[in-house]
């Protein structure tokens, strides 16, 4: 089965809000094995959204259209493809009164221009809406499937749960070609340099196919196999998983839902070390990120934002002759604020972090993206340096991830 | 002018990631007046970008597409373009030069297949990445424009402000028509009770109009007009929002780029006062929010994150018996935490933040989304209680909110 996705809506090509329901859809069709091609969004329009509809039908054969369902005269989806595929629309009953109750429940009586809402193409099949006062529905026509469900995600979706996908899983039968994917995360190392490493394994990629993908300084390798059953998909996936991480070590640190910091996270209740962190320039980012980790508190005792140096000599003890010979952004400012957070409320490990995440503040001798990370272990404390590249936040979010990185080096160790 | 988008990604068809790209150029072409009628989604597949290039060529004089500019094989934009274009690929020297600098100030050698990049359509004018390694690129042909840009965000939206922009703007001329759209910002009041109170402004709303969008707890009003020039869009907006920020008053707390940390590091530094920040759930959202706003170092001074109870009463002095008689969560840890971290290095305000962010760790008498908020001042303290709704992401989020914003009603007194 092929299909393919059209949006509905100025607002999504206006820019004013984005598409997560092509993300959503395209992220549930894959799980089933049908193919995406294309997904196009063309505005409230009838003649460009016909224009959509006629191409689509000629290359898929599953046509989902999200939008457009609304009670005002800028909801035109349904009318547009009731002309197009030469159907008449008719009241349907029951969603009259569905409507009608949804009006009544909230004590407000139905709006006549709600009424429309209730038309549906002949013949279709009528998807009932929990939470909104459009039906969606589905149109079978020379051996293709037309879906038009509601624009709101609060809608749509349990609706595409509920209704589509069991539809759709029933039409696939049992020969359907399920599409598992799985995306290999790596730090430290460029998207190029992995690609060398492991250029074989994507020179004869036929399934699983190997793809790059690089967000904010990391590099994901996306492995997608195409096959029957789930078993045999994770089982293709795994050959190549276990070749990757054999090629590039410790540098892979997760997969797929796994995070920086859910990884730490799970280091550190199994080793059952706590750590603390003492921040400049990520300003509690990091802090932040591992308590997005629920049940962290274990591990995770506390974290001093010290954005002045008045902050870091009183909560960290780092010296004001330090501050003063080598300045807030150094080693040794960074080595002593590791040291000294570790010590202030006596947890296994540390982590600090100062540097110029700009955009100002940044000088010849010491530019925006210079970082200094610290590591405390007892009493030994090591300094790493990085320069990174990108704006604020981006330089923020690679020190951050920098700094979890190198104490789950440390975990990885022991 | 009339554009169209095209983004390449298979993993945007697999839903993998959502399309920011669609969104940011939407936004940009709609402030420059330029109708985008279509937006299209296409896979790494040299025959579907080729088909959806010709399409786009038939009904655009303006097409941006934006990834598949890597060096690696999946990556073949600017082949399938200068294919489609009757145009051969040609090496940039300069482009060359600068690829092998991204690669030498980082102090690694240029990987072989990096060259790739400086490939360009013959005639292209090239456009530089001052974010990554991939240039981006404009073809003219036939009174078309072909604008390629790089995938990632944070290297095409640069590129894209910086080049494009000047580019399109001096192609329009003069006889452009604008549309400006601008957002106020609404914290503490719901969407029906905002519309109940502005029902006539978007009752009678033609240029401009009035719309409501909903995201994590506030509500935004957009206000748009459609007209001539810069000048005068301004003008009618403001007519609106005085209107609007008349009738909301203080509930409004900004409006377009002004987040509520802009705004409340803003009071501060007019005024001239240090604060200080105690965390236990939002675990330094609120310092790390805080601090994304750059220069507000001298109002910041440090923040404290104290998931144990240890934490707080070792570095925040509260006391062990209102944690055993009262627990972390409540009124009475909150004020203590607010009263010691602005004692622990003289702050003249502070902000403490204590509650259940779930998923975990609710009980009938202290639920999930319990969260109370000090906030000192001096001596003096007071503490307001919450009752949130969300995933543990969105409290947190609304948590931080409220604190800053609490703080912000403090500042706008004084």
């Amino acid at each position: 089965m092929r299909a393919e996705l059209i949006s509905t809506g100025t607002e999504l090509l206006l820019g004013q809000i984005l598409n997560t329901n092509a993300k959503f859809l395209g992220e549930r069709l894959a799980r089933l094995g049908i193919d995406v091609f294309f997904q196009t969004t063309v505005g409230d329009n009838e003649s460009r959204l016909a224009e959509v509809l006629h191409t689509a039908l000629k290359r898929a054969n599953l046509i989902i259209i999200t939008g457009g369902l609304g009670p005002t005269s800028d909801d035109l989806t349904k009318e547009t493809a009731a002309r197009v595929l030469g159907l008449e629309l008719l009241t349907d009953e029951l969603s009259l009164v569905r409507i009608e109750d949804f009006f009544r429940v909230r004590g407000r009586k139905m709006p006549e221009m709600n009424r429309k809402q209730a038309l549906m193409p002949a013949g279709a099949l009528v998807l009932a809406n929990m939470a909104g006062t459009a039906p969606g529905m589905i149109v079978e026509q020379a051996g293709k499937s037309i879906v038009i469900l509601p624009g709101p995600p609060v809608e749509m979706e349990p609706m595409f749960l509920e209704t589509v996908e069991p539809y759709l899983k029933k039409k696939l039968g049992e020969d359907r070609v399920l599409i598992v994917s799985r995306i290999i995360k790596v730090l430290g190392l460029g998207e190029s340099t992995i690609e060398e490493k492991i250029r074989d394994l994507v020179d004869k990629q036929v399934n699983p196919t190997i793809a790059f993908l690089a967000p904010r300084g990391e590099v994901y390798i996306r492995v997608t196999a195409k096959t029957g059953t789930e078993k045999e998909a994770m089982e293709m996936i795994a050959g190549i998983e276990n070749e990757i991480r054999k090629r590039l070590g410790d540098y892979v640190y997760g997969a797929d839902g796994e995070t920086m910091e859910s990884v730490v996270a799970g280091l550190l209740k199994r080793h059952g070390l706590t750590v603390s962190v003492a921040e400049s320039c990520t300003g509690g980012l990091i802090a932040k990120r591992l308590t997005d980790v629920p049940g962290v508190s274990e591990n995770f005792m506390y974290g001093i934002v010290t954005y002045s140096n008045d902050a870091k000599t009183r909560f960290l003890g780092v010296s004001a002759g330090t501050l003063e010979k080598h300045g807030a952004v150094s080693e040794d400012t960074a080595s002593e604020m590791a040291f000294g957070v570790r010590q202030a409320g006596g947890t296994d490990l540390a982590l600090s972090v100062t540097g110029v995440a700009g955009p100002g503040g940044g000088t010849p001798e010491k530019p925006v993206g210079l970082v200094f990370i610290g590591f405390a272990e007892g009493n030994n404390v090591a300094v790493k340096r990085h320069l990174f590249t990108g704006d604020r936040e981006v330089i923020r979010w690679q020190t951050a991830n920098a700094a979890l990185n190198l104490l789950r080096g440390y975990l990885m160790q022991l």
